[in-house]
C-alpha cells in the first residue's frame, strides 16, 4: 500500500485524483521490468509529455542538476533551447547508451519524421548494480520501446518495477514511485506530478519521523560507511503555463523535496530533476517567426514549488513502500522497508493514528 | 533558549563546542543592532574568515543561488576566481549599497592595502520592510565598520540581532541564528558551521513536526497569501580543505537544510548560500606561479554535506527560538515564535520528552 | 572620427541610422564625465531602455558573465526573474555601491514607486585607476542621477565620457564606444545596439588587421606584460521579441565580438554582457496571472546573433578611435590610438582604400 | 598543406613541435574514417589523455557550453567532479549512443577495471547528415574501439578523417584540425593543443581577412539562408597544471577563437570545448583522503588563455585547407576551400606574401 493509504500525510497541498504524475493530463507513463534469473533485476521507464509526435509537437522543459555524479543524455539542448523532444526514458547507468538509441529509433520510425536527422535523447538513470549484473547490459532498444508502447495516461504502478527494479534506498528496496498535487482553484488550479527513480541514501525521514534513526540505518552510522552514494531521478510534470526559466527554478524545489526524505545528494549520487509542461507545445516547424503562449508569471510561481517539493517527497516514500525484498545479483538481497515497523515508528511520532 | 537547551535534537551529527559557526577556527562574527525610535529596525551581521589581512590573504569560497531575487554583491568574481577577499557582511536589502561601500573603506583603509584599488565586497540581505523604515536606509558606514569591529571567535548571539533585528520568518520574528557540526574524526574530524539570516516564508516543522500546521500559519493557508516570500542568507564555513568546486557542492547542501525547516525558496525569497574554507589561505600575491594546498577528495566530502544540512536545518531553527516579538515600523508587531506551544507541539510529536 | 567614417567596416550587415544603441526605439543614454583637476579621470554612464516607470514597467534581460573579476551588481536577481527594473548605469570599479545607493534613490524617488521597498540596481564597472584617483572615490549620486537626466534617445558621443573617461584599451586610451545593426526585413527587420566601455587588453585587430602587432603593443610581447588584465561592460539592446532565454544566448554572442578585436578575457578581466529587450513590458504588477507576448523562435535568432557580435565589434573599436589622450592621476598618460598609422596600417591590410 | 605552411599566420605565440594537440606529451588521437560507397560520410576520432587506465588515473577536466544546441553526453559528471574518465570520442549526431557504448565497452574490458560498474564516457558530435547517411547510424562499436586502438602520440591528420570525414563548415567541406601553442618559459613554458571538428557556418576569415565575403559565401547572404548552423567541437588539452575551475576558463577562451574564423553559433549549432590537463592524475582510489597538487594561480592563466584562443582558431582554419571536396549523401558535392584564390585574397589582405 501507499503511505497516504496508510494514512501517512505529507505536506498540505491535496493531491490529484490517481495521486501520480499521470494527473497531468495527458502524461503517459510506461516501465518495462527486467528481472529474469538470479542476476537480472533492471529495467526501463519511460515518461511521455502527450500522446502526439513528440519531435514535431516539442514541449518546454529544463533539467536542474543536483549532484551530476551521474549520466544523464540530453542536458546541454534542454537547457539551450528549452524543449524537450522525446519521451524520457529512465534506466540503469550503464544502459544509458542503449537507452539514448532507442529513443532515436523510435523517433527516426514515427510516422511525420522522415526528414529528422537531428534527435536530443533525453535518458537518465541510477545505478543497480548491487542487485543487478549491470555489466552486462541486459536492457535492449526492445525493452525500451515496449515501455514506451504500454505507457498510458493512467499509470501508477511503483515499487520494483521499470527502472527501479533494482535499486536502493536508504539502506531499503528503493523504486519508482509518484505523486501529485493540484492547487486550489485560487492558486491556479494546476496540477504537479512527480515520478521519481529512488537509489540513495542519508538518514531517511518519513513525513519527519525519523525512521532511518529509529530503524538503526543510515548514511555515517558507522563511520566509514558510504551508503550515502546512490541517484535519484526526478521527473516533474505540470499543466501550468511555464517557461524554460520557470520550469527549472520549478525543478529545483523538487531537490527539498528529496532533502526532507533525508536525502543529501552524496558525493557519488546523480540527483538530476527533469521538468517539463504539457500547457503549451512548440511546433518544430512553424511558418512564423513569433509563437505567443500565455505564460505564467513569475509572482505566481511559488504554490507550484511548494507542490513540486510535496509531490517528490511523497514520491519518494511511495517508491519505499511499494518495493518489495529483492534477491539479485551475486546473490545479494535488500529487504523492503519494515511497513509495520514503520507505521510503529510513524504512530511513536505522531505521524498516523 | 536555543532549540538544543530545549531538548530539540535536528540531525544525527554531533555539534561543536558552541553550536555556532564560530566553532570553525579562526571564525569571528560581529553584529550592529539598530533597534531605534519607533521605526528602525534593522543592523547589520558581518562574518570574517579569519583575524588577518583578509585580502592580502584571501580564502576559498563559493556562492549558490537558491532562489536569485535579491542583491547580494560579489557573486560573479567569488564565483570566477573561486575566493573570497573581505568579510561578508548582511543587513537589509536597500543598504547593500552602504555595506559594499564600507567594506570598500575598510579594506582600502587595512595596513598593507594602501596600494589595493579593486576590492569586491561581499554583501546579503534580506527585506526587513515590515518591521523597518527600509525606504530610510539607515544603515552607515560606521554601522557597518562596528559590526566588523566587534566581532569575536566566540559570539553566539542569534535572535533579534544584527542583520536579523527586523526579519520575519514562516510568520514568526526571524532573525540570526547559527549551529555547527563536528564530524568523528574517522570522517576527517572536520567542523561545519553555518550562520543565516531568516525571513521566509513557507510550512514550519521544527525536527520534522508539522508545526506550523499544527499553529496554523503557513503559507497558502490562505489562498492568495503571499508570505511564502522573504529570503535567507546562509553563511558556511568550514575547516575542511576544500577547494571552491566543493565549497560550491557544499553550499547547495545548506538549501537541502533550508527545505527541511519547510522552506520553499518562494519566488519572492532571495536564498544565498556564501561557503569558505579556513583550511588554506590564497595570498594576494604570491612570488610563485603555482599554488600547492590538500585538497578534500571528491570522495570524501559526503559527510560534510550531511553536516552543511543539518547545521543549517539547526541554524534557522535557534532563529526562531532566539527571536524576540518585535514592534516596528508603522506599528507592525511580529510575535515571536510561540515557544511553550511549540514545545508541547514537539512534545506530542515525540520530538521532545 | 568614427571608423566607420574613416572607411573602416566592420562585419556584412547594415547598422542602424545613427549606428548607436540608441537606435533601438526608446533606448536613451547620458553621460556624466568627471574629468577634474589632475587627478580624477572617471565618470557615469546610464543606458535606460525605456523613458517611463521602469520599475513598473520591467523589461526582459539577461546578464553573461564572460569573465567575472568584477563588481557587476544584480546578476542575481535579473537572472533569476528575467527581467531588469532599473537603467543601468557604468562607472568605477569603487563606484559600484556609489551606483547602486544612486539607483535605489532614484526609483524610490520615481512617482508611482511610493511603496517599493526593494530594488535591484544594475551596475557595471571597469577599474581606471592608472588615469583615474579611484581610491578616492569621486562618483556622487548626484553624478549618477545627472548621467540618467541627461540620457538621450538620440545620444551617440563615445571615447573620453561618461565611464569611460580614465579607462585604458589595448595600452591606449579607450573609453565608451556605440554601433547597431538593423536587419534586413527578411531577417526580421530587427535592430540591435550595443554599448560598451572598454579598459582591457589583448591583440587588437581592426576589422581584421594586425594593429596591435604592427604598433608593437600588445598582451604578452614582453614576457612578464600583464596589460592584458582590465575589463570591458557591454550592453546589448534589442526589439527583438526574445524572453530572458535567448537573450542571454545573445548576450554570449557579444563576446565573440569582443575576441574579434583581439580581447582575450585575461584573467583580470571583468567582461559582462547585459542584454535587453524593448519589445514588451513586464508589469510589476498585474491583475491577471498570466503574460502573452509574442516571442521570436529560437529558429529565428541566429542573424540577431551575428549583429550583436558586428555590434559589440564595432563600438569597441569606436571607443578607440574616438577616444583622446588624457593624462590623469600620479602624472600618468595613456595616448590615444595612433588613428593615421592605424589607417595606414588598415590600409595596408586592404582594410580601407 | 596547412595554413601555416602557405605562410599564414594566426596570433602572436609560437607553436608547438607538430602544431597538434599531440605536442601535448602523451596526448594520443586516432581516427576510424568511414568513407564507404556512396552514402556513408562519417567516422571516429578519439583524443586520450594519456596511455594508461583512464577511469584508474582520471585527468582535471572541464566542459563549456558555447551554444548547447548538440547531444553531448558526460556533460553532468564532467561538472561536477571536474574530471574526466574515459577518451573523449567524437563522431556524428545520430552515433553517440553508439560511441557512448563503445567506450562504456572499452573501460569495463580493461585491465584492473574488472570491478567497474560506473562509466561517463564524453562523446561529443557534430551533424553530417548532408554528405553523410546519418539516419542509417553506421559507426559501429568497432569503429569507435578502432578509433581508440590506433591513437599515437604524434598524430596529426587533418582535414577528412574520422570525425570529419562528411562535415561542413563555412559552406567548404569542413572536418577535423589540430594546432597548438607553446608559451615562453617566462610564461611557464606550457604547451596548448586543440583538436576540432568543425562543421559550423558564419562569415569566414582567414586570419582576419574576409575570406567568406570575397568567396561570396556567408551565412545571411541570402536572407533566409540557414546554412549558419551546424556544430562545432572542441578538444583543448594543456599540460598546465590547472584545475577544473580554471580549464573551464581555458576553454570558454577557445570559443573566442571560434569567433575570429567567422562563426556565430548559431542557434542550431552545437559548439561545445571540454579541456584537460595532463599535469596530474586523479586516481579513482586512494587510500588518502587528500590529494596534493600544485596549481597553477589564477594570475598567471591569461597566457593559457591566448594560447587556447590562437590554436583553437588556427586548428578551424586547418580543419578548411586540408579537407578535400567530397561527394557523398544523396549525391550532394561539397567543395574544398578554394585554396588557391584563398591565398590570392590573403595576400590582396596583406596575410600572405
Amino acid at each position: 500500500q501507499r503511505a497516504r493509504d496508510l494514512g501517512v500525510r505529507i505536506g498540505v497541498l491535496p493531491t490529484g485524483k490517481l495521486n501520480a504524475i499521470t494527473d497531468v493530463n495527458g502524461v503517459k507513463v510506461g516501465h518495462t521490468t527486467l528481472a529474469i534469473g538470479d542476476s537480472i533485476r533492471t529495467g526501463v521507464t519511460a515518461i511521455l509529455p502527450h500522446d502526439g509526435n513528440l519531435f514535431q509537437q516539442k514541449v518546454p522543459a529544463a533539467i536542474e542538476l543536483g549532484n551530476g555524479f551521474g549520466k544523464l543524455a540530453g542536458y546541454s539542448q534542454v537547457t539551450e533551447l528549452g524543449n524537450l523532444e522525446t519521451p524520457i526514458v529512465l534506466t540503469n547507468t550503464l544502459s544509458v547508451p542503449a537507452g539514448s538509441a532507442a529513443l532515436v529509433d523510435w523517433t527516426l520510425q514515427q510516422k511525420g519524421n522522415e526528414n529528422v536527422r537531428s534527435v536530443n535523447p533525453v535518458v537518465g538513470e541510477t545505478n543497480d548494480s548491487y542487485l543487478n549484473d549491470i555489466r552486462g547490459r541486459h536492457v535492449k532498444t526492445s525493452d525500451v520501446l515496449q515501455a514506451i508502447q504500454r505507457a498510458t495516461t493512467t499509470n501508477q504502478e511503483e515499487g520494483c518495477v521499470g527502472a527501479g527494479t533494482g535499486t536502493v534506498c536508504f539502506g531499503w528496496k528503493g523504486g519508482i514511485g509518484t505523486s501529485s498535487r493540484k492547487l486550489p482553484q485560487k492558486l491556479g488550479g494546476y496540477t504537479v506530478g512527480v515520478l521519481v527513480q529512488t537509489n540513495f541514501g542519508g538518514v531517511l525521514e518519513v513525513a519527519g519521523a525519523p525512521v532511518g534513526v529509529e530503524l538503526g540505518k543510515y548514511s555515517f552510522k558507522e563511520t566509514l560507511d558510504k551508503s550515502g552514494d546512490g541517484s535519484c531521478m526526478i521527473v516533474v510534470a505540470t499543466d501550468a503555463p511555464l517557461d524554460a526559466r520557470n520550469l527549472k527554478r520549478l525543478a529545483k524545489r523538487a531537490l527539498l523535496g528529496l532533502g526532507k526524505t533525508g536525502g543529501i545528494m552524496a558525493n557519488g549520487s546523480g540527483d538530476y530533476v527533469i521538468a517539463f509542461s504539457t500547457a503549451y507545445r512548440i511546433p518544430h516547424e512553424s511558418s512564423s517567426p513569433l509563437e505567443t503562449y500565455p505564460l505564467l508569471r513569475n509572482d505566481d510561481t511559488s504554490p507550484l514549488f511548494l507542490a513540486a517539493m510535496e509531490a517528490t517527497e511523497e514520491a519518494i516514500i511511495n517508491s519505499l513502500f511499494m518495493a518489495q525484498t529483492t534477491k539479485g545479483h551475486q546473490g545479494h538481497t535488500i529487504e523492503r522497508l519494515p511497513v509495520s515497523k514503520t507505521l510503529e515508528i510513524l504512530k511513536k511520532y505522531g505521524k498516523v493514528k
